[in-house]
Parts: C-alpha cells; structure tokens; sequence
C-alpha cells in the first residue's frame, strides 16, 4: 500500500525536465529512471541525482517500472515509441496530431493489448483537458456551439516559421485570442467567426544586421498557411529583449459552449487556463493520467485508452471516500 | 441497439418540468411516465401527451423503466425517495447537501447493490460538474488554492429568509460574486477572502402596504447567518416588477484554481457557468448521467457512483470512435 508508483520519463527536453519537476509534487511518485536518445553517461554528469539510460536498455526494466512517461514529440518520437514502449510498460503520452489520433489509437491499442499493459494517450490540455470540456458541454447541452480559443501562446511551428525568412537571426511568435470576440460569445451571442477573427498573430523579431525591415514585415505577413489568414503585427526587438522578455513559454486558452435548453434558455459552459509554462503544465497533466494508468492496469484493465473512458477519481490520489467528502 | 433508453421523472416540478425539456434534446430517450405525490388524474388533464402515475404505482414499472431521474429536492424528497427507487431501477438524482453526503451514498449503494442496480447521486452543477473541476485541477496542480464563487444568481433560502421578515410581503435575493476578486484571483493572486470579500446580497423586496421600510432593511441586513457577514443591499420593488423584472432562475459561477509548477510558475485552471435557467441546466446535467447510469447498468455495474467514479465518454450519445475522431 505504501510503496510508490515507480515512474520514468522517455525524452529529455522541456517537457521531460517538466514531468521532473512534476513528480516531485506528487509524493506518491518515484522517479525510477530517465530514458533518452543521447549518451546517458554524459546526461549523469550533467544532472545530478537522476538515473540516465538509453532507451535501448528499455526492456532490461520490464516488470521494475509501473509507468512510462513518454515526453517525446508527436511528429516522429511517439508514432514509433509509444507502440514499442506499450508492449513491455504502462504509458501515457500527450500525441497531438488531431487528425492521426484513430489510427494512433489503434496500433497503441493492440501493442498494450499484447503486452498486457495499460496505455494513456493524448492527454494534455488540447486535446486533453479541453477535449474532456468539449464532450461534457457537449452532452449536457446537445443544442449549442462550441468556440475553442488558443493563448495568449508560443506557437511552436509560427515561430520557426519567422525565423525561416531571410535576413530573420531570431524571433518568437504568440497567438492572441480576440478579447472582444470572446466577451460577445460571454454575453450570450454565438457568432460565425473567420480564421481572422478569432485570433491575432504578434512576431517578436531580431532582424540580422543591415536587413531590410520592411521586407521581412512583408514576408512575414503574407505567408501563406502561416500568417496570411491573420491580422499580424511585426516588432523588431534587440536580441537582449528576445531573451529576457519572451523567454518564458506561456500558453492557454478557453473551451466555451454556448447552448440552449427549453424555449432558448441561454446557457453558457467555459473551460478556460492561463499557463506561465505550457510544457510545466502539460507535464503535471501527464502525471496525473500516469497515476491513473497504474491503477488501471492494477485492476487489470489493458489496451489503449483516452481522457474520455478514465473516471475522474483516478486522477487524484485521495480515496473515493476522500473524494465524496472534500470535493463532491 | 436501436431502442431508446426509457426514462421516468419522479416529482413534476422546476427541476422536473426542466428534465421533461432537457429529454426532448436528446433523441436517444423516450418519456415514460411521471410519478408525482399528486393525484395523477388532475395532472394527466393539465399537461397533455404525458402519462402521470402516483408514485406509489411505481413497482408496477419495474424492469419496464431504464432509468428514473429523481426531481424531488435534497432537504426530505431525496433522503427518502433515492433508496427506495434504487431498489426497483436504475436511478440518478441531484443530492446537495454537502455534509450528508457520504452517509446518503451509503445507503443508496446498499439499496441499489441489493436490488442490482445503479444509481449515481449527487449529479447537477455543484455538486456535479464544480465538482469534477475541483478534483480535475487539483489532481493536475497539487500546490494551489481553490476558489469558488457561485452568482449571479437566485438563492431559494435566502428568498425565504427575506419573506419572513415582517412587512415583506414578497422578495428575492441574489448572490453576486465580487468581480474585482476574481480579476484578482485571474491575474494570479492568491489572497486570503472572507466571506464578505467573495460576495455581495442584493435583495428585491416588495413590502406590505404602509410597512415601514428602513426597519425591513435593518431587519434583512442584520440577520444572523443569512445576511448579517455580507454587504447587502436591498431594493424595494413593486408586485408588477417582481412579476416581470424577477421571473427567472439565473445562476452560474466559477471554479478557479490557482496553482504553482516547477519553481513557482503561475498555473491557473478556471470552470465557469453562466446559465439563464438554473433547474434547467441541472436537469440537463442529470439527463446527461441518466444515459451514463443505463450504460453502466447495462454492462452489469450496480451501487452507488458519484460524477468521480464515471468516464465522460458514457455522457455522451457518440462511440468511443466517434468521440475520439470529432473531439478529442
């Protein structure tokens, strides 16, 4: 009853160092080991306290560990890892390529299966905890609209983006939600919103010495798929603000239903987060369905599954009795 | 696969008439009959198209209703109905005095064991869905500080307070959450809060003919426990504005929790509700976990469960592969 949940983290980057930090909120937590793709002895000198392996060495530790935290990307690391950490562990990952997530499913789904094991896929905030929002405003209120909102957020992709353009040294990019839009869906209205409408673009920009300012505004706000849909606005900033302004990696967002019951009732459902660190808090979500996949698999529960089939007390690590008396 | 889930409402009034509404929405269930304590002949006249029974008729449906969805209220209807409806069917209910739950749970889990079926208790808004977002972000944010805030919106007992003062004639009272609090709270302060702090009373009182009013207002002020830790204030209205300006049940609220990551990194997860009509948003809700309390029926699951102990998936009329498909 009082051993720990022994956990370990597959992928070293921001994510993985928040799934660190995450786990030592969580007493009932162990942090077995740290699986990765470089040369672990490097990684021990590096971080001390921390138990660093290769990945290749994964299956010397079938039956030693109850969770693997798969803290790799969803472009190329966990369409090939989380398949073949399913077959020897438990897992939980945070795969977010919406439009891959069936077949994703299903080839996590008969690795587990196979195995034995229990896998938690594509948990996070979106999907995750807004798509969780989604179907229980969805459910309850069958006639309605749903409006997602992302950031004030780094995007990732955008920001690389910026820094494709010639004459571009550096720069970030945040999604902005239109405040105004979001306080018309607040009071009651349900709007049929463009791309435009819904979110601006603001890219922060170290411009190499001598570029042509002007020309990479330009570039940058007519690129297609990128920010040619958006109102964007350029700032050129020095390479000192780059790094002590927009080094943090914020994020959020709001998942909100506005529906009607009876004779157009208006009712209004949000879910909303304002995160100072994106990766911290995808972590500590991932923590959180960790615990949650152990104790699946300890009734011995198998095969994939999402944020939709888990209860909600398996999260927490309070009793069901706990849970009835504190937070019902 | 194609029938329908056949559902009965027990006790016809808001909350039931809302439910009456709420199945309408929901194409997977049909309406099988209302048990009221009333004469049923009288309401079968009232309301065309709907079969009224007296609840004392109730054992006659047994095994022809799927699920029977408990309108009474928490105070005498609900201690005394759940259990015995749990014995006979499938039940779900939307039970809120905080402090007898757990004793509720136990008696309801032991009906419904003996007569082998489910019934999930304590289902609506808070409890209920403020609930799952309590456990939800503190689950995910184990360092943090919850906040919750109810309004704007009609309190029935504090409606009733007012009423008993001599001279008032009739009377309503809203809970209003302190806005500059939760702009506060939002921004990423944690403060401690009174109960004064978190929110205001207004109070809409229509005062008996030639009443004296500054002793009305002193008298509702002042009052112990109802009103005497808050600021309140109180409007005198006429009959005709009651009529037509207080008519509705608006309610709502919001759960925020305000938590830290890593080395003290803002994390802020925030559930919100703004509804024109408070029982029929309830009766949604509870509509949504009658289908969830059939399901789990079905697949031979019996007892009590609260909203912790169920997978969001079986709120929802969609397949699994539907759901993953269209929202996560």
């Amino acid at each position: 009853m009082s051993s720990k949940i022994k956990a370990a983290i597959v992928g070293y980057g921001n994510l993985g160092k928040g799934v660190q930090k995450a786990l030592a909120q969580n007493p009932d937590f162990e942090l077995a080991a740290v699986f990765t793709r470089r040369q672990p002895e490097q990684m021990n000198s590096e971080a001390a306290g921390l138990r660093f392996e290769h990945v290749s060495a994964a299956e010397q530790y079938k039956g030693s560990i109850d969770v693997m935290i798969m803290c790799g990307g969803s472009a190329t690391d966990l369409p090939e890892q989380t398949p073949v950490f399913a077959r020897m562990f438990n897992t939980v990952d945070s795969f977010d390529t919406h439009a891959n997530i069936p077949g994703f499913f299903g080839t996590v789904d008969a690795a587990a299966k196979q195995g034995g094991h229990l896998s938690v896929i594509s948990t996070g905030w979106d999907p995750g905890l807004f798509s969780l929002n989604r179907l229980l405003a969805g459910a309850i209120l069958p006639e309605g609209k749903d409006y997602t909102f992302w950031g004030k957020g780094v995007s990732q992709g955008h920001s690389d983006a910026i820094r494709r353009v010639p004459g571009v040294k550096a720069g970030v990019q945040y999604t902005v939600p239109v405040q105004s839009v979001i306080d018309r869906i607040r009071s009651g209205e349900t709007p049929e919103l463009s791309t435009r409408e819904k979110h601006l673009r603001q890219c922060f920009v170290v411009a190499e010495e001598g570029a042509d300012q002007d020309r990479i505004r330009e570039a940058i706000v007519t690129m297609p798929n990128y920010f040619s849909d958006y109102d964007t606005t350029v700032t050129f900033i020095t390479e000192e603000q780059l790094r002590s302004e927009h080094a943090g990696m914020p994020h959020g967002g709001f998942v909100i239903r506005s529906g009607t019951t009876g004779e157009g009732t208006k009712q209004i459902v949000e879910f909303g987060l304002k995160l100072e660190s994106n990766p911290e808090f995808t972590a500590s979500v991932l923590v959180a369905y960790a615990r949650a996949a152990y104790r699946l698999s300890k009734e011995g529960a198998t095969g994939a599954k999402t944020v939709f089939d888990i209860p909600l007390g398996y999260l927490s690590p309070k009793s069901p009795e706990e849970l009835r008396r504190e937070l019902l």
